[in-house]
């Protein structure tokens, strides 16, 4: 049996995103800054992936850049922050500890570039507190940035209190929804937010292709430069194909959130049960609080890439964490912020299904996992009386 | 008749690059940073694909870089050039007056930042001299940005002269290859260039993926940041459908370079030898040290945007100049470097041929420009009597 139970990393691509591509890989191949005939049909595509993209976000479609990615779409935030910063003399900005690199990274830059940047810490839970976020503004804050959710740990933050926060100082806010696009309800003004990074193969969607949004009367940092598309704030010759594929999927996904969140959550709640039944095993994030497919566990006395490659051998795919720095194999930066220890943080698993999943999919998940562990720690027992002789 | 004369703009995906990416975009879409089998699976496409791209250059896969098309590798380039500048005191930079935009629009950025930045003049041939680059390197010169081939005007610079001449004075050299790459002969070591940016779509791949060649011992800055992808020097998941079908692109063109650029060379210059019949046709660009593909003319008393509607009436897709700025009526810089008025200049027309036009086509492209200069003379002239009354 192969079980694909590592979603958060990346998706398939789905039927309906393949077809919508199709003639654009195929037949349509203009560019849409091209004034001609297959320049005009590339350009209406694009105008109507927008439009519908936009449609699925409560956004207008001007609101909307097209990027190469989630990671592109998170710089492009944090450089906005900065210049919008620097022409207002305030070089203040807060962020949580547990943000994805492509957010991390950039805060990092800014701080040597002297920046004061402010990250906030997470309980247990994972759950950034709002009164937090509010207590943390100040005159000079510029900026603040918070996930919608996690990618290793799955907590869902609650961005309409914080944007809401935001607003009410007058500060701008950016939140990196690239887990949550097309799994939980989005609407840019529920959620107050002036900036939101999404990434389409999160969502069934092509690889390769992003959008962020931008609030309205928010000009945003160019990150490349050069010819005049995207009204001038993404030079470069758009991803037809790609764009048109993630309206496809981004749409299918919203028209299907409800139905799939629920028959997900429910197996993903399953999965939880069984792994808790595991002898060393905690939860990592809220039980409640996180996504519908996202079940992360740290096993104690376990090294997580030795489990992985159990799971593997069992045909089960799973991750430590995030698969940016899945080379990486120092604790996660995620765990360590909920209070792991690195040694237990470095037992972490994370399983993260899709609607696909099946309910005999998690009996084996559970079974392959339950046996792993075990088998793990009787080879690490071993090792560890042979020493001791 | 239908004629696409834009593949300067993009050209159509070919048929092996479309067939190389289906198994991506279908069965195996794992994430190449994640360890278990379909991320292995994803990971062994992302190394062999590199191997093939970096064979195709008479570069090594590790000083390959994917990028999202050549404006962000254009971008990244000029980002490492401040970046190392800044680090050695250094900061001069030199370039051209008739560079893409995704080059200048950066430089000028750099300007703005303190960086003095000299943009060499051309000649009327458009190409620019190498005794004028090595005249103007400086003991603060950090690096020379040279296209390999103009997008507007087609003219070849001699890239390899100015790379030696950079070599030996030490100085970082960038060509920005994205019309040549596949269509000209490219040897990192016989250009001595530094870094190289490509961009798939010019070549019969796939739009939004492109890459920068960064030669072993020079350290690229990220542009963007985040996960560890690409060896730390362009973070976001890698786009295995797009990369794997711009090295079947690729290895297809340079296979078949030698033969469709011959042919497609004939084609040009009997496409050139039947515009310049054209009362007021000026060719632009050198007639013979220029791509295959390109065609350049202006034409006295004629508006470029008139005269593509009239083409495009016709089934003629081709444009002004670069379709990264067609949106935009200015005269084209390119061509106002090349001392050509700003009346002539508004008068141009690029036609970009291919290995897959027809010499039917040529024919019906010369009368079609003919009839079309013709009636529109006849408009303005009309309209000038009118005005005289």
């Amino acid at each position: 049996m192969h079980v694909y139970a590592d979603n958060a990393a990346t998706t398939p691509l789905s039927e309906t995103a393949f077809q919508a591509m199709l003639p654009y890989l195929r037949q349509c191949c203009g560019n849409p800054s091209s004034t001609h005939a297959p320049g005009r049909e590339a350009a209406r595509a694009l105008r109507e992936a927008r439009e519908r993209i936009a449609a699925c976000l409560g956004a207008e479609p001007e609101e909307i850049v097209f990027t190469s990615g989630g990671s592109e779409s998170d710089n492009q935030a944090i450089l906005t922050a900065a210049r919008l910063g620097a022409a207002a003399g305030k070089r203040h900005v807060i962020s949580t500890a547990v943000e994805h690199h492509a957010v991390l990274r950039p805060l990092e830059r800014l701080a040597r570039e002297g920046y004061d940047v402010t990250l906030l810490p997470v309980p247990e839970d994972g759950i950034v507190r709002t009164e937090d976020v509010r207590a943390a503004i100040r005159r000079d804050t510029v900026f603040v940035s918070v996930m919608h959710a996690n990618n290793e740990i799955g907590t869902v933050q609650p961005i309409g209190e914080i944007g809401a926060v935001c607003r009410e100082a007058g500060v701008l806010f950016h939140t990196d929804a690239v887990q949550t696009a097309g799994h939980l309800p989005i609407c840019t003004d529920e959620l107050s937010v002036d900036l939101l990074s999404l990434s389409a193969h999160k969502f069934h969607g092509p690889k390769g292709i992003g959008a962020l949004y931008v609030r309205r009367g928010v000009s945003p940092a160019s990150l490349i430069e050069g010819g005049g598309q995207e009204g001038g704030r993404r030079a470069g010759t758009e991803n037809i194909a790609a764009i048109v594929g993630m309206a496809a999927a981004l749409e299918e996904s919203c028209r299907r959130r409800e139905k799939d969140a629920a028959h997900t959550a429910a197996l993903r709640d399953r999965l939880i049960a069984g792994l808790s039944g595991i002898p060393g095993a905690v939860l990592n994030g809220d039980p409640v609080r996180r996504l519908p497919g996202n079940v992360s566990f740290c096993f104690s006395g376990i090294e997580g890439e030795a489990l992985l490659w159990q799971l593997d051998r069992c045909g089960v795919y799973a991750s430590v964490g995030s698969a940016c720095t899945s080379a990486a194999y120092a604790p996660s930066h995620v765990l360590l912020a909920l209070g792991r220890s690195p040694d237990l943080a470095r037992g972490a698993l994370r399983l993260t299904i899709s609607a696909e999943t099946t309910e005999e999919e998690i009996g084996y998940i559970v079974d392959v996992v339950r046996r792993s562990v075990a088998y793990l720690r009787e080879c690490t027992g071993a090792a560890s009386e042979r020493s001791d002789e």
